[in-house]
């Protein structure tokens, strides 16, 4: 494999993976708890790292600035000055007590690219933008994406009279943090400008590890169905209810969560997915048949139409489970997202690149949303997956990153953008773009 | 069936149950709460309660006093002072907002009978001691069984040191009902005196409903094993993780409450139940797939060796399921109390009288606890359920007992004391009655 990679006028074996992780490292400094890694939108270490961001993307040889909203943009410009664009990269938010590569592998493997290119004196024939984006996780005002929603011109005016939890306005943020609010339209990308999007990401799941490979290609970003369900029996004593007189709630939540477990475990193809996360006998006594039982379920799938087969599927057993069970039961949708395929012919490219790369070309759904699902509105995207240490674990001060695969990861995004070509127009460029957008994100 | 209870010198129709109903309905109204019925341990509520109790047995021929831990003893005595003791009744404490007939209805309606008998100038060839014990229900003091205990002489002593929740202890609540706590021991019955012990209580349960029958006769008082459940998998993300990977306490959870829901269902002649009352996935967040999951077991059955068996079954399917789903587990037993099965011969003579009332007799296991159990510590003992209305509820205002069935159950304690025949002696008296209680309970 190293090999293959030393062929293409790459730098020393593990440079790039051994900067992503040193610069990763000393972001995870930067926190608002002693503890552990806890970087949420706007606070003081939240600057703090955009300014660490900017600095690097500049001493990188990119035009470097930080946005309305806190994205820190980085441009590394090609000698064309008609060129469009192609942009990279990832989130540098944490949720509370996070990792130290969510997000942030995807900004620094760019930037570290980008010093690679710059040091060696080759340009690109496109701009490459390299966006850190400043709020993906939804931790302090519980609305995600707000980086990437202003990059598309989703960015929701509403979302400013939104308050932490110590009641401050977003708005009040942004304005002390020196923000331009009257600025923040003009965020927005032209879509007609974009080439499209590419992100690299810690996998945050268990999938590669199992497959022992260093990374994968991202098919489609899973939208979820989220449900909250009800199920209302009758609390009777345990002791002297025969066990076929029972209308027992809990024991239908069984067999309703058992279904959901094969259902979803049937169907590998689609990358489908179900889980009840939350579980409980409200006020339950040892001794008492439970007469209620709540639970949430949440399912994905690679694809929209696999994923409501199995909610219909789902719910039709909750249904005959709660008629023969003679239990009353309540069903409420409170998330339905949809699914953000990715663009085919990007993901040709970037399994072109992973098999220069002499690693197998894998594919995987994210079962976990990412900036590229909003960048999908307006542009064709694609991700790439890198393998997640500890068993797969994620949001959590145990995520880990190798530095061969981090490496890995890095020699591919250059190999990919040093072959990339532009989708092949079939019309006027504008109209293609839209069209091309529209057509795959309603199918 | 009237014809045939109206052969037995009995009371006019309906007579005994309108009283049951209606001295029930009288001690109803005295409670602790405003709303509902609340009569816990040595509260005023519970003391006026005694004060009436003793009252109405006084009227009905009664030698009656208030005993030392507040039970109301009444004795009606027989023509033959060498004779021995009949013992029926039960508890007049009640769970918070509790039903009228649980544990009154044993007593009223014994009082009822012996008020016919000393209205129609009958003897009984034995003393027939009818007792209000005056705590079954273990609501006040965490501690059940505080009357019976006394009855038998096992009222343990460190009890006078338990606290309400107010922090008053029973000691002090004792004393300020102006009880002398010397002469508890006293309490205690000679085992040698006692005939035998039968207990009326309404079923608390849906069975006798169930099977459109009046009463029926208890074969045993189900002991219960109780355990505390927790399942430890890997909490990771809903969305990453797919099916095949993951290790999921609850789906683990899941597969085991529905095997302990058929086991229990497939052996219905031992009446064994098995409930999963208390579950929950601690924190449980709707996109993260549980990291563990906890659940309560009550195990009962009308023997033990049934009982036992559907442990040890229940006890290897968790560790198979765990193992095959990866999943830790610890399983606590929490409680483990023994079955208390009735005496053929007594159950013998209560069959008799059912059938002379013109009902087929049916026979059913206790899955609640009821003083009889410990009285069988002593002497043999016998119960007979009356049909709950309602579905079955209990321990709820909700609870319901019709004159009819009221009455008929009077008719038959009145006819079946009539006819009883002490138990066939087969060594000296003291001997065998203990041999024979000990053979029973060590089964």
């Amino acid at each position: 494999m190293m090999t293959t990679l030393k062929q293409l006028n790459t730098p020393q074996q593990h440079a790039l993976g051994a900067t992503v992780l040193a610069w990763a490292e000393q972001l995870g400094t930067l926190s608002e708890d002693n503890n552990g890694l806890t970087c949420t939108y706007m606070t003081a270490t939240h600057r703090e790292t955009a300014v660490q961001i900017a600095q690097w993307m500049r001493e990188a040889g990119m035009h470097a600035h930080i946005d309305a909203v806190g994205n820190v943009v980085g441009r590394f410009l090609s000698t064309d000055p008609q060129a469009r664009t192609l942009i990279t990269g990832s989130h540098y938010d944490t949720v509370r007590n996070g990792g130290k590569y969510d997000g942030r592998q995807g900004i620094l493997t760019a930037i570290a690219v980008v010093r690679h290119l710059n040091d060696k004196g080759i340009s690109l024939p496109f701009h490459l933008e390299v966006i850190a984006f400043a709020e993906e996780e939804g931790v302090r005002f519980k609305s995600t994406f707000l980086g990437s929603s202003a990059v598309i011109g989703q960015f929701d005016p509403a979302l400013l009279e939104l308050q932490d939890r110590d009641g401050i306005l977003l708005r009040d943020v942004l304005a002390d943090a020196g923000q331009d609010l009257s600025t923040i339209d003009a965020i927005a990308r032209d879509p007609s400008d974009l080439l499209g999007y590419v992100e690299v990401h810690i996998e945050q799941g268990p999938v590669l590890l199992d497959q022992d490979l260093p990374v994968g290609i991202v098919t489609s970003i899973a939208g979820s169905r989220r449900f909250l369900v009800e199920l209302n029996g009758v609390a009777s004593h345990a002791g002297t209810t025969p066990m076929a007189l029972r209308k027992d709630a809990a024991t239908a939540a069984a067999e309703i969560l058992l279904y959901v477990e094969q259902r979803c475990a049937e169907d590998k193809p689609s990358s489908l997915v179900g889980t009840a996360g939350q579980l409980q006998v409200p006020n339950g006594s040892v001794n008492v048949i439970p007469g209620a039982c709540h639970f949430s379920l949440d399912i994905r799938a690679g694809n929209d139409a696999a994923r409501d087969a199995a909610v219909a599927d789902i719910m039709a057993k909750i249904a005959t489970v709660c008629q023969s069970r003679h239990i009353g039961y309540t069903v409420e949708q409170v998330v339905e997202a949809g699914c953000a395929p990715c663009a085919p012919w990007l993901m040709a490219q970037l399994s072109a690149a992973v098999e220069r790369a002499g690693v197998a070309p894998f594919e995987l759904a994210s079962g976990a949303g990412h900036d590229a699902m909003l960048m999908a509105r307006v542009t064709d995207v694609a991700m790439l997956f890198t393998r997640c240490g500890n068993g797969g674990i994620s949001h959590n001060p145990l995520e880990t990153l190798s530095v061969d695969d981090a490496d890995v990861a890095a020699r591919i995004l250059l190999d990919f953008l040093r072959h990339f070509k532009p989708k092949p127009a079939r019309g006027t460029r504008k109209a293609q773009s839209e069209a091309a957008t529209t057509q795959e994100y309603t199918e």
